[in-house]
């Protein structure tokens, strides 16, 4: 019999969002200003523009214009792929015995693979309308790589996918992918850069850093004025190209009065947790709803939980503005034995500022129990989730079982960024009991907090 | 702006069938019946549950009842992952040109990949319903092993998977998800059966093939009273269950009042054009319409367009009943250098008598020029499409390209099977320029003619 709540909630086309909602421009306390490095005086447009696409820019730095209306040309880029569906979970919440109403967006059925789609699109249809004729980038597990691939096919813009080499060379089919869309990929560090060219002399056999790749990006997109530099996460503009996640999401429960009492979403550079609660959260904002927010990250990048709030770079080069966010310095670094994205050490800036305010709650999970949810999940919602979306996967169903104790019929929802078709080395170790994780120490962070620069507004 | 006709159309879950489609029912002439190979006789349901479950065997051997209802245990089970989106090719028009409209049935954003859940499904539940306790199979390319590894999982079946042992061998990952769905998977030939230790007797270093991974999973299969065997392909049943795909594109041109005047699918065995096609057909049987229905199969193993119509076998073994169908012989095999699935000899009987009847056409396409057709279609629509489903791609653009030079607002539907994901060693080929294709000589198919039973019914 079909459900009276369907199991896929679409949009029609007329009902999918004009606007981005930008989150900046509702918050009572907005976050710090990025400080340009050598003046530690805020950034102007005109320091970003050569290295960012004029609009993007504009974006950046704009914290006032609540929502943004999504060009017509962008809006027919996202009809190719959306709307996502947003799927009530009915099987897992069967399963977990649970009270709780459990619904996930879920942005991984294009090609890329995830959600990193929705900001690839606009960013490449801003350098096509601003005359710019190729781009560059940096992709480490390859997500964002092959958006961008995507997306410059779509709008007919050359591409140089700067590939951290190990990935490159774990991940070919990542990068055939990228190649049969047309882009260039070079595993970085190579010797078309300076930078490239420098870290190899020191070490030839180093198998790259993303680190590296986006320093080799932005040598390359500087160069020339038909180019310009892009990046899929962290950035604010990123975070209001996702807006769309959440407001398609909340026009999907709004087509049935439904208001969540959770919403949870992983967190790396914070892209898509950002995009996903961004309505919601204005709401909260408001005082027009209790919703409760969750950011979950991995216990080995524990940025939110174990981090620290200052000015830091974007970057291990130091080459990056500095942003006051959650961050455990730009010289940490993950354990290798961490699978998937999530790796950076810092956190978007908005969601820092929401998180030190108390708008926003976050948890760190270990990766073998974040893997016991993917499976338990994909064997019953039928969907092989990227290691990145398990974080929310498990803490949903953490809150699912809370309410199963209580007997609260609580609204869950949560954002299922991906697949993962080509994380399948991290599922055949977790099947082989192979996979661990290794969650720092006090001292680890200590080597990373050192890393902070000591300026007067980290005093 | 939103499109009239929206990119995709879903139907919402009231409208998603509940019966499927037989088209034998409705055919004047049906095909003839499946005969014992030992008594040449019509073959009897007794004959054939000792290998399949009960309901398989009677859907089977149903050629009369046009409407079969579709039992909520399955309907729960496609709920899961479809209604599949009807997608509307905007980008591919423009791009090409033509004033024809394409539509195409995308099956492909299900975890296996491809329309072959349709089957796994309805298998598994009548396994499950009949008090059976796992079942067996076989897979080659791995679509079809790790759809019955998904609905296993749904069920709460055990199944054993004979995985050709150079398919296990190439395609780690496939079977990583068939064991992370909990299947065990065996690469063929093993030494867990007669089969598999024969052959394995006589080359130790065989690469495997279907033929022999069949023979290992039925063997297996009828060792016990609380397992069956499973079949994805060719057979009737499993065209009658893929009927889905048709019903529900059907269902949705006609909330647009959208009548097709050309049908395309690709064609292995044969189970999803027959899906697609079955509903439409069946008007033009009954004279409501004039659609015409194109098969399209690989220039490299052309059952259709240079086959015979006989009574052969399903396998090399020659151990299954006798079909009559369109058939390149049961020991022909296609050249190792064809990509992807639609390598099978023979060609679902419903399927081979249309063609004899000329209510189906059919064509056969370069490797080569297939994939073209697959990297202009991704570019502009999005989706990295299996080499198999490429195939219907390639004669959807031929189409609409004779539409621009004839000026003719014709509506072109093909199905898209499933997504190239485990399919990316063959884009690799293709961007080298390596990629071949191998067209049988006239020698080669009298090769395989030869092995064709010589029968009273062949003379």
């Amino acid at each position: 019999m079909a459900h009276k709540i369907p199991t896929r909630i679409y949009l029609s086309e007329e009902e999918m969002p004009k606007y981005w909602y930008n989150l900046r421009a509702v918050m009572k306390d907005k976050p710090d200003p990025i400080l340009h490095p050598g003046t530690l005086k805020p950034v102007t447009a005109a320091d970003m523009e050569p290295v960012f696409c004029k609009e993007a820019v504009r974006q950046e730095l704009d914290d006032t214009t609540k929502l943004v209306p999504i060009p017509d040309g962008i809006q027919d880029f996202y009809r190719a792929y959306r709307p996502s569906a947003l799927i009530r979970a009915y099987y897992l919440e069967k399963d977990l015995g649970t009270p709780a109403e459990i619904y996930y967006k879920f942005e991984g059925t294009n090609t890329s693979g995830s959600h990193k789609l929705n900001s690839a699109g606009p960013q490449a249809y801003y350098a096509k309308e601003e005359g710019l004729e190729y781009l560059t980038t940096e992709t480490g597990a390859g997500q964002w790589g092959t958006a961008m691939a995507m997306a410059c096919a779509f709008y007919g813009l050359d591409l140089t996918v700067y590939m951290v080499k190990v990935s490159s060379q774990q991940k070919p089919y990542r990068k055939a992918v990228m190649e049969t869309y047309g882009a260039k990929v070079i595993p970085s560090p190579s010797d078309t850069t300076d930078a490239g060219r420098k870290i190899l002399e020191g070490d030839p056999d180093t198998s790259g850093s993303l680190g590296c790749a986006i320093s080799e990006a932005v040598e390359t997109a500087v160069k020339t004025d038909k180019c310009r530099y892009v990046l899929g996460s962290v950035l604010n503009h990123v975070l209001l190209h996702q807006s769309v996640i959440g407001l398609e999401a909340k026009a999907a429960l709004d087509k049935y009065g439904i208001s969540p009492d959770i919403i949870i979403g992983c967190a790396g550079g914070g892209s898509n947790l950002g995009g996903l609660i961004a309505p919601f959260m204005g709401d909260k904002i408001a005082g027009a709803s209790k919703t409760r927010f969750i950011a979950v990250e991995p216990a080995s990048c524990p940025s939110f939980t174990r981090g620290r709030y200052a000015y830091d770079f974007g970057d291990t080069g130091k080459m990056t503005p500095l942003v006051r966010m959650q961050t455990l310095g730009n010289g940490f670094i993950p354990s290798a034995n961490h699978a998937g994205g999530l790796r950076y050490h810092g956190m978007n800036s908005v969601l820092s500022k929401l998180y030190r305010d108390g708008l926003l709650e976050a948890r760190a999970e270990i990766q073998t129990e974040v893997f016991d949810a993917a499976v338990k999940f994909m064997k019953v919602e039928g969907i092989l989730p990227a290691p990145e979306s398990s974080h929310a996967i498990k803490v949903a169903i953490d809150e699912a079982l809370e309410c199963k104790k209580t007997g609260e019929k609580k609204v869950i929802l949560f954002g299922l960024t991906g697949t993962g078709y080509f994380d399948l080395s991290a599922y055949m170790s977790y099947n082989e009991k192979t996979l661990t994780d290794k969650v720092p120490t006090d001292e680890d962070l200590e080597k990373g907090f050192a890393s902070i620069p000591d300026i007067p507004q980290n005093r």
